[in-house]
């Protein structure tokens, strides 16, 4: 077996979606090296279609560090929602009730985004990578090895490996059973999502519930668009011809008012649901980040947000603790991170069990659902509630 | 079989609760008679416990139409409640955030109020009845008969009939099937519920989460107290000594902070819960007001005050259909009701979801509460979504 290659660097990033690049970002304006490998290729990563909508403090992160305005020129903002239900569409007004705005910016853009920047910083990231692994990482001295996209064996030793791997996280798995807590749920929906070729059939998203199950109505760009409706997680995708799709959509915002404008369907995917959160986010000399540590249901949008607002506070403490030679400060991740994970949660929860159509529900359910929405969009202060949650909170 | 003995009057009234005797209190404000029968005793109704909070709206509806201040000098404004849960209690100041405030007066007192107001009248109310029934409900003469209390049959005649007689209506039941619709849901939860002689451990109610499961901390005077905490639903009562029952309750508020005071237990019962709602509220000559429509869970104490802006609403119609001999405008009482009723049925089932153990709960289940309440009481915004349904929203 040949030596691998060594590279020395501060912080050692595996995944280089969101979260890792926008934390090595972050770093290197602080003056702190890093590197970023992941097992994906570029090309992969930025033709996996994700999340499209961005907390205000997310656009805010973007554009004040640098990394791109193109948010703010070819984003679109929107400063509401449409809630729509029991016959009837209701605006929620994000800007009116908080200032706040959201922006619809796909998860792929902040992707080229970020890559682009760190390409131009002449950032060492390394994509398409295999056989990565992480070591020692209860030492001050832990590496990531892996056999580069030229087939050469590699290892990164630095003072910190995060894991920034995503759901199916390599790193998680490091932290010992004993050393850790895992919360689970599952829930008994899924979306059944895709893309057309289609123009807009509304300015902002329509988050429509009905007796039907629930469907959004999501934007991508002008000519293309992104919605779902609810279907049962074993759903067939096959089952669905676009004329079948389309029927479905239709007849479940009709209910409320609604008409979408329709166009041939690129993609078909079923999305299943499920929270989870890994606590503690540190274990030594690693840290996690954004997916890696907690997964969230996608009504609400805020994975990709949770991932940016964790590497805002790890850039942070990372820093302190290089400078001071302490790692003590890595002590805080865990808590402020977690705060914000934990109302997410909430936040994805209730905006889940609020719109979808339990498969065991009688009419009372259904019907108090409605009367919540009524309840919600009726208040000035239930519309503040929701709006604060989706625009987003404060970093902690 | 002897004749009955008959009465003729506008409003007969099956119910002598507090809704049936607000009901033909708010009627004989407007000039119009009405009798009001009802099989329990007063005494009985008298010693019977219920809830013990009333909605701004509630109270100023017994002071302005005159039945009785004595809310106003015996009770006990609130102008917040406590919310304790992860090792805190937090106050949510209903006063300072919506203006509203609530009184604790039990409903055996509105009840006493109801009846000496009326008995002061004069008015026509018989206790303690038996074999009652109603007939002729589509007709525009309907009737009531029983045995009243001396063993005389009797019969009221009227033009409309009022079933305010309970969650066990019997009126409801003259509704055929066809006509009406029904909404129910069952809750894995019930409430040990105790009174005690004791001083009050808190000036206001205290709502406590804990994973042992909800405690809640109410009072009643100055040496009588009223305490829950979550049971089984099949809980038996008699394998709860007074000693187990304080080691409970205080173990639960104990991991929020609170520390209870303690004194002999008077009464022990399981309170169950259930959602039920009859839709319409209205048939033929028949309408419904109260528990005969509609049920909520204890959770927010909404009971009483649906009773309460029931008849509100049905005086106000029933005056109109009178005078104007057009039964038409009693087509809206159902609506204007139930809007209400649907906005406290969902108000009841958060409160209730929020603070309660579901018996499946996992750690994320109760991590998830925590974040809820977390967010509640740390948005002004969702403080106030919070106090708006607890002091009452204004009558439709």
């Amino acid at each position: 077996m040949t030596r691998p290659q060594i590279t020395t660097t501060q912080v050692g990033i595996v995944g280089g979606g969101p979260a890792g690049l926008m934390l090595s970002h972050l770093l290197a304006l602080q003056g702190i090296d890093s590197v970023v490998v992941d097992n994906r290729t570029r090309w992969d990563i930025e033709h996996t279609v994700r999340a499209g909508i961005l907390e205000r403090d997310s656009v805010r992160l973007l554009v004040d560090a640098g990394v791109s305005d193109r948010v703010l020129h070819e984003g679109d903002e929107h400063d509401g929602i449409e809630l729509a239900f029991g016959g009837a569409s209701h605006r929620v007004d994000f800007k009116e009730l908080t200032g706040a705005s959201v922006w619809l910016y796909p998860q792929t853009s902040v992707f080229m985004d970020l890559a682009d920047a760190r390409a131009a910083a002449g950032a060492d990231v390394r994509f398409g990578v295999t056989d990565s692994s992480v070591h020692d990482l209860t030492t001050d001295a832990p590496s990531i090895r892996f056999v580069d996209a030229d087939g050469t064996a590699q290892e990164v030793r630095c003072r910190y490996v995060i894991g920034a791997d995503g759901s199916r996280s390599m790193c998680r798995n490091e932290i010992p059973e004993t050393a850790r807590r895992q919360f689970f749920r599952e829930y008994p929906y899924a979306w059944f999502g895709i893309i057309c070729e289609a123009p807009k059939s509304a300015p902002e998203l329509i988050y429509s519930h009905s007796d039907r199950g629930f469907a959004l109505i999501s934007q991508r760009t002008e000519t293309i668009q992104r919605m779902y409706f609810q279907c049962d997680p074993e759903e067939d995708i096959d089952a669905w011809s676009d004329d079948r799709i389309w029927a479905e959509l239709q007849a479940r915002v009709a209910l409320n008012g609604h008409t979408l404008k329709q166009g041939p369907i690129t993609e078909k995917a079923v999305l299943r649901f499920r929270s989870f959160i890994n606590e503690p986010m540190r274990h030594g000399s690693l840290l996690l980040a954004g997916d890696a540590a907690h997964t969230v249901p996608p009504t609400g949008a805020k994975g990709l947000n949770l991932a940016l607002a964790d590497v805002r506070v790890l850039a942070e403490v990372l820093e302190r603790a290089l400078r001071t030679g302490d790692d003590e400060v890595l002590e805080e991740y865990t808590d402020r991170a977690l705060d914000r994970v934990w109302r997410s949660q909430h936040f994805s929860y209730w905006m889940t069990s609020m719109l979808h159509r339990h498969r065991d529900a009688t009419d009372f359910d259904i019907q108090r659902q409605v009367a919540e929405l009524r309840s919600v969009v009726g208040s000035r202060a239930g519309s503040t509630y929701l709006a604060e949650g989706y625009t987003g909170w404060p970093v902690g």
